[in-house]
């Protein structure tokens, strides 16, 4: 029986333990996350454990829900110190989740500590993990450069004004906060505040945006500032649907003519047919496509997030709190669509299309291969194990599928996705995983043991292709 | 190698024996299953091991055909021995099959028999077998003792008058058979009998059901009857689909107003379109689940069957005879929009949802969360492997996708769902598989072995947790 | 460790190695192929180990392009070196797929050459791969015969006049080249070339086609001819939909009259629909099928391929390069629509479905046995993995499927589904997949080891199974 977490954590044979001392020295480029720039730039101190883990991470807040925890105590007014020990009294139960592995790797890398968190050890490490947050090194910057990362990409809207960004790059030299370009918001045409919204890009860009070519030519304004503040990635959640084929549409008149009219019926508070809507995003989405692929910038797509389910929780919660799951459309075909559209058109930048639902591995994996070319090393890839996926059997999954399918060797690898600065051990968590994923091949004869290649291969996916993939 | 069907069966690791220990101790609470109160109740000797094993099970049906096998020998009018030995001639190329798994277990736990059955022991076995069906401990109530079983919940229908429930409960203390209230007849407009259903129901409720509200009223009355008779959990079949929206409907009245129409249609014999159909079932779906939440049933939901695939067969054998199997409609938001109508609405009772199609694990596994709260541990349940996924893998997969987005400890666990009063042996093989997935765990490093938790885990899983969840 | 692709490559056990002991002497029949019978018939010498290998080979493009490969070296004007160089460089980043594998067993069991392909080895291997490609026992027959294929089916037109399968099976005793017929371009009214394609069948029977009755038995007289030189077997590629119900439509007028002026509306250069075609297909596939059931053939029936995703690529380089990928439509309800109209009409022929998305395995492995009879041991099968599943973990889960709800010591076994005349080893890869599997049933206690019955199941799945399920 192996120690519970031990230093060969995961790691099931000693080809494995090999790999994972190459990887291990690997540093972080944590290319898509939910960080707070703001929050890294002013560095203070966390008042606690329950603020740094309880605060905002809505896996924990579903977990104490699903052990039958009073809201008072996930979301409501309880102290934070009832809330921690509700936590802890849950994290017993989590045998097999992610969230266990996640919260002991925590534990243990960032506070030293290595019991198990039960209601025995929950006092104990309570006053542990405050005596060190309190310390100067537990500021968010210090425990970036404590885990060896050296550039991550925080999630940003066009409106937003990259302020806290720009000031980090001017006085932070250890690692780079880059921005992503996420337009969401100006392509849902269906949302109730979507003329508040062009308002808002209006005051930003400094001119009116009353046509749909007006819009396109902010988005791609905005493009050039955050391109000046370092911004190579742009990130896109498709819900519902993938893609509209806009080209040949039904509508009997050309493709501007329609967008536009879909733009000025919203502009005059007319509704929207969710077929429009559907129209409106495909174009503008396959716009912005072509402006990214000009700019060596790579898209992400996370496709089947199913938002909001509880109408009862989101009028008391509200949105990102732990009440999202993952949607089962089909969608081989319109991702066909999609991407032939932007192939055919104006360009196809590199892309990497995330799935929610373990159903789509083989879709999309498949779907890759469809359009790669020499532009760059798979070009398109699968992206690492998303949300609800992002456990061990669904980063092994997804491993596995982009292995068969396409080049693995080539994968740009693993992000957080995470809106916790303690979660870069997520990083460490896939490193592991992949090394005794390749270490298996190894040892069954199925990957010849040639040092050489295996140590390029596991540098490649752990940090020097996403290096290469981020370049123009 | 080890010995087929030791002791050690699918225990791969000393963790694995050591929880199976545990495990292996704890009574049965069958929550859902498809046995006759009446045949417990009559307590006869079976005829022969042909009237138990193949009398029924549909499962052993389909395997001799895929063998081959003459229906003759199936379902028809061959010897009671010749289709046993047909059985026994099918059994060895079910290689890799859970069959081949229940087949021994059964043979060895029930009749203390060791061989695997080929044509070689058949005969042999036959005699032993019928030999030991003769004897009284070898009745059905003496099964059920002899396989710790305490409780038991069948399935019944709102009509049914549960004789034979209450006359067991008056006379055997051994264990508890409750009845299910499933009516599944009373939600399908689309039956060509459902309107001699109603007046079924009529009689037995003793007053006219001339429409949706007396149908309602009805279906409450027969809930009543069935919590007298130790009712505490429902049960619904939803094929096809899984909910349409009737609170947004799209008819231009009142839902009363729609809902009574197509009622009223019905009534007078005019045809109900599919939509309409849809509409009503869902309505009276939200309706009973308000009414399961008020008496703090559980609701089970049964997604995804295929049903009477074979007109020929259908037309020569008939239902439930084998002729069925997994769809694979999408319905992530469908189910989301009928929790939710619940939960918003009027009550979302405790529901455990079971799918058919192992594509939908991470669909359902991940939709749950989103509706937890405080009334239980774990609320809304993934119901374990259903029917033809209710094998090694199918298990293993259940609990995986229940342990990475949910909280495994809080599972209420196994059901047979079977017609056989022989299969209690499938919770002996769950029971194996989860000790077994544990250990894998805390043998990998992934939790540590602390024992007192490790077998509360068990305990909880195999029965603490459902007798909690049955409670009010 | 074990050595990379030593004598033990895939099998874990000692009884995995007993059983590929026996499996590896079983001659092949590859009962479904793309081979051409002319290039087997004119046995010329290779140029070099480039045509062989990336001759024809989208897989290997496929990779290429996804390292990142330029089109030249591809299938562009690069000297046959430089293409063989890019594919060598491109072979050691392939960890974790199929084509890893295939490559060495390639370059191992034809060419006896034992290290990995990589930048060091190519020139080496490129020089012993071409002198030995030069000998007369390394000729597309000889190739055959060296691999123990004893019989071969290939897929052809019915308007192929299959002359070199007669000249072939006049001339060569040492193997039976059989055809296939695969009548696609007859089904899909759809394509533009529809009219071309029936004059040349016209031509081919020498009398005019001038109605879908016609149409119909011109296909039958084909199939006459395709009998009378050995075929058994037929062919159809399902794309995005599986059936429509044509018995049912909603057309009022009967089968006949809408099926026909369907085929007018074609004849005379009117369009045809989606729904009007989906039914003309439905119709044909239906009326072919109890064509192959008279004559006891096989139906193969291959579900899902979406083709020539990019357009940009079908323009430069065309079908059936590399450019194709996994749909992922629901089907099982036009699946079973499909069967059941079949059976319930003229007859359903033994049947072999394969799918493309992992995600239908559940779907078709349960389907299958709603019509299973006794004209065949496992008359409806699972196909073995297909293109883009061909894989270990692929090939692993159709065994898992089959035999969880089918009897997999049925199956009818594996096929190549190739272009190229190396790929025979795949069968090597597939029996050592199949013995691993079995072996560790039996090491894990789920299955006894009875060396009479397992001997029986690993030759039934490698050769019987077919060899009888081929038989009128």
């Amino acid at each position: 029986m192996k120690e519970f977490l031990s230093d060969d954590f995961l790691l099931q044979s000693d080809t494995a333990k090999w790999l994972y001392n190459i990887a291990r020295k690997e540093p972080i480029i944590d290319f898509h996350n939910h960080l707070s720039a703001k929050e890294i730039y002013e560095n203070r101190n966390y008042d606690n454990i329950t603020e740094v883990w309880l605060g905002h991470d809505h896996y924990k807040w579903r977990a104490m829900r699903s052990n039958g925890i009073d809201e008072k105590y996930v979301t409501g007014d309880a102290s934070d110190y009832d809330k921690y020990a509700k936590w802890a009294e849950t994290v017993p139960r989590l045998i097999g989740s992610p969230l266990y592995h996640w919260n002991h790797l925590e534990m243990k890398r960032y506070f030293d500590y290595d019991k198990p968190l039960t209601y025995k050890t929950a006092e104990e490490f309570w006053d542990i993990a405050n005596n060190k947050l309190s310390l100067e090194d537990f500021r968010p910057r210090e425990l970036l450069v404590k885990m060896n990362v050296i550039e991550l990409c925080t999630t940003d809207d066009p409106v937003d004004n990259l302020e806290y960004h720009k000031k980090l790059q001017a006085e932070e030299k250890r690692f780079k906060v880059r921005p992503t370009f996420r337009p969401d918001k100006a392509l849902n045409i269906l949302r109730e505040d979507y003329n508040e919204y062009l308002a808002d890009l209006e005051k930003t860009v400094g001119y009116s945006i009353n046509s749909c070519d007006n819009l396109c030519k902010a988005l791609v304004d905005r493009m050039d500032y955050f391109e000046e503040v370092g911004c190579r990635i742009s990130d896109h959640s498709l819900e519902g649907y993938v893609y509209e084929d806009f080209i040949d549409n039904k509508s009997g008149v050309s493709v501007e003519e329609l967008i536009n009219s879909i733009f000025e019926k919203k502009h005059n508070g007319e509704e929207v047919s969710q077929y429009e809507a559907k129209v409106y995003r495909s174009y503008l989405l396959t716009y912005l496509a072509s402006n990214y692929y000009k700019r060596g910038w790579i898209m992400q797509l996370h496709i089947g997030a199913l938002r909001n389910n509880s109408t009862k929780s989101f009028e008391k919660i509200g949105v990102d709190s732990g009440f999202d799951s993952a949607d089962d459309f089909s969608y081989a075909s319109q991702l066909s669509g999609l991407l032939d559209a932007m192939e055919y058109g104006d360009g196809l930048p590199k892309t990497v299309i995330y799935n929610l639902n373990s159903k789509d591995n083989t879709t999309i994996a498949t779907m890759l291969g469809n359009f790669q070319n020499s532009e760059a090393r798979s070009k398109i890839q699968l992206g690492s194990a998303w949300w609800v996926l992002d456990h061990k059997r669904g980063m092994e999954s997804q491993l596995e599928s982009f292995a068969e399918s396409g080049v693995l060797a080539n994968f740009v690898g693993m992000v957080t996705d995470s809106r916790s600065m303690l979660s870069f051990t997520r990083h460490e968590y896939f490193r592991r995983i992949l090394c005794n994923y390749i270490g298996n091949l190894v040892e069954n004869g199925e990957y010849p043991f040639d040092k050489e290649v295996l140590s390029e291969i596991i540098r490649d996916i752990c940090s020097n292709n996403i290096r290469e993939y981020m370049k123009k």
